[in-house]
């Protein structure tokens, strides 16, 4: 617990002084005032978390992370467990989804086993961090022990603050692990009072008797384990995931460094709320970046209180609407700092 | 009216065959089917319309059309005209919101005066194709002669044809022109059967009271010159603008030569509805790039069937919106032609 305690006291809102100044820097440039929308917000909040009129968003970095749900014993989705793995291997060959969303943004991808069933083949790119192999059946008992619950949190601040050496400017959520989204919506269920029904979509594409069953499964396992949402770490060891809960503690670790964060999809969303919910405060750092198609997601969102950027019908999960998010990250602060003022070119300013 | 006449033959629906395959190629790709939502409809469509499988999206263009509008005497924008000339520099050195994401994405800007008030001084990098020293006050009178409004659309193709020698993989539409939101709206109100309020906005940020005289001023204006719908032509030169007929031009021939065109906002938008009126298949060809804060371009996308891709509240024109348009359509094409399939990879498919 110590770790997370250390980055949760670092935490801080984000600078408002400077949030002031870029906007006022916003206003002077060549266009109607405010005419750039989102990116002029987005421009200002990272000139607020960063501390920075000019930050420089030179590293990006994507962190997915991979591990194994043992609720898929009930058939909660489309594929097999083994999914997991093998895309994690898809990952460091460069053929996923995440990759190539990635390198069209000039983002990195770090790679972590955080808790896949099997044991990986080593490769160059790969991080080890497991904690388990694979959470328990949550429909059968606590997903994980809340030491481990502890532990893939304190995983998340370890493999960020390892790959703060190399730099990071900006990072984005990404995610891997079949059978995810049930875990998901549980931890949404678990903390805020919605139908259980709203908060579940289809995953990977479940059909009407597939998410019935889901429904089901994720309603029995709240009823069995009887998470505390006034307990974060509780939900995330009764009900989570290993990659929710490293995530977690790369969302606390960023903005304990003045870090924003894009927040991909669902999962990454459930990992947000956790974070959300131990310090509030880490909202300030959040950049959603995109609306996924699971029901479960909108409500997270408005919960925290974040809009997402885009609304492209994504659930791919993995990292890709991040990786997107980070384009537009970039996209909005090049509009504040590299166009000219009516004053450097000479244009009139209105009338009125 | 002969090079309108030859571009719009020219213009065939999109290659429904290519999007089968194209579709059939994204439902083998390592991921949930359809789990990259309008990204996969992007690729399949860019498929279509180039023919390709494998597209490439290297040569990125925007085009950015610049003239002023005798409407501005009614007081309907902020801004004085002069700033359409002063913002043409602006673009010319490169500080301008498009030049800034233009880089951002790749794009290179082609910026044209086709009928800005004041001669501009000479500059390597400015194309002129003035069709008059700006329209006239089409509340007094037809903005332009039918002739003008001819030659406008001419210019558009034959500054497309130009760049063609370049090579234009992609393109997406821009304009500057003081008071081109009431000549958009005016359009927008003559073919589609909405009430001038609905379809009006603030453009560059009137207040209640400029809105209000806006609005009389567009009534007035349609009252007056009585444009006719079923005449694009006859709209445009009534109550359009110079770098309106010339964007029309230009959509229909990137149509023509099988290159998709991502269209940007509601003056991009009121030029796509032109050419839309003209050859109803150029739809096929456009991709709106997202939806602007001025409630005119919505209508025009539901009148032509178009989904914007962003929400960002965006509503600077010059072409801002349809260079990250163009940044997302590079990336789904990245997706249909990077990732592996579930063979190459050797990941297990559904279950069922």
């Amino acid at each position: 617990m110590k770790k997370i305690n250390k980055a949760v006291k670092k935490i801080r809102e984000a600078n408002r002084k400077i949030m002031e100044e870029a906007q006022l820097r916003l206003d002077n440039l060549t266009k109607p005032l405010g005419s750039l929308g989102r990116l002029e917000e987005l421009a200002k909040q990272i000139a607020g978390i960063t501390g920075k009129l000019d930050p420089e968003l030179k590293n990006k970095v994507i962190f997915t992370l991979a591990a194994d749900h043992g609720v898929t014993e009930e058939g909660v989705s489309l594929y097999p467990k083994e999914v997991t793995a093998q895309m994690v291997y898809n990952f460091l060959n460069g053929g996923a989804g995440i990759n190539v969303l990635a390198r069209h943004v000039g983002a990195k991808v770090i790679v972590v086993d955080i808790g896949v069933t099997e044991d990986l083949k080593p490769h160059s790119k790969l991080i080890i961090k497991k904690v388990n192999y694979g959470t328990s059946n949550m429909a059968k008992g606590p997903a994980m022990t809340r030491d481990e619950a502890i532990k893939t949190i304190e995983a998340g601040i370890e493999i960020f603050n390892d790959e703060l050496k190399n730099g990071i400017d900006i990072l984005g959520t990404g995610e891997m692990g079949i059978g995810n989204t049930t875990a998901a919506s549980a931890i949404t269920a678990a903390f805020i009072d919605k139908p259980v029904e709203e908060i579940t979509g289809r995953g990977t594409g479940l059909n009407d008797l597939g998410l019935r069953n889901k429904i089901d499964i994720i309603k029995r396992s709240l009823a069995l384990n009887k998470p505390d949402p006034l307990d974060p770490i509780d939900v995330l060891s009764k009900v989570g995931g290993f990659e929710i809960g490293g995530l977690v503690g790369i969302i606390l670790a960023a903005a304990s460094h003045n870090i924003p964060v894009v927040i991909d999809g669902f999962i990454s969303g459930a990992a947000a709320l956790v974070a959300f919910k131990i310090e509030p405060k880490v909202k300030d750092y959040m950049i959603a970046a995109h609306k996924s198609q699971e029901g479960g997601h909108k409500i997270i969102l408005e919960h925290i209180g974040l809009r997402p950027l885009l609304d492209l019908d994504l659930r791919l999960g993995e990292g890709t609407g991040g990786a997107l998010g980070i384009g537009l990250a970039d996209a909005a602060i090049k509009i504040l700092t590299q166009m000219a003022t009516f004053k450097s070119a000479n244009v009139s300013e209105k009338n009125i």
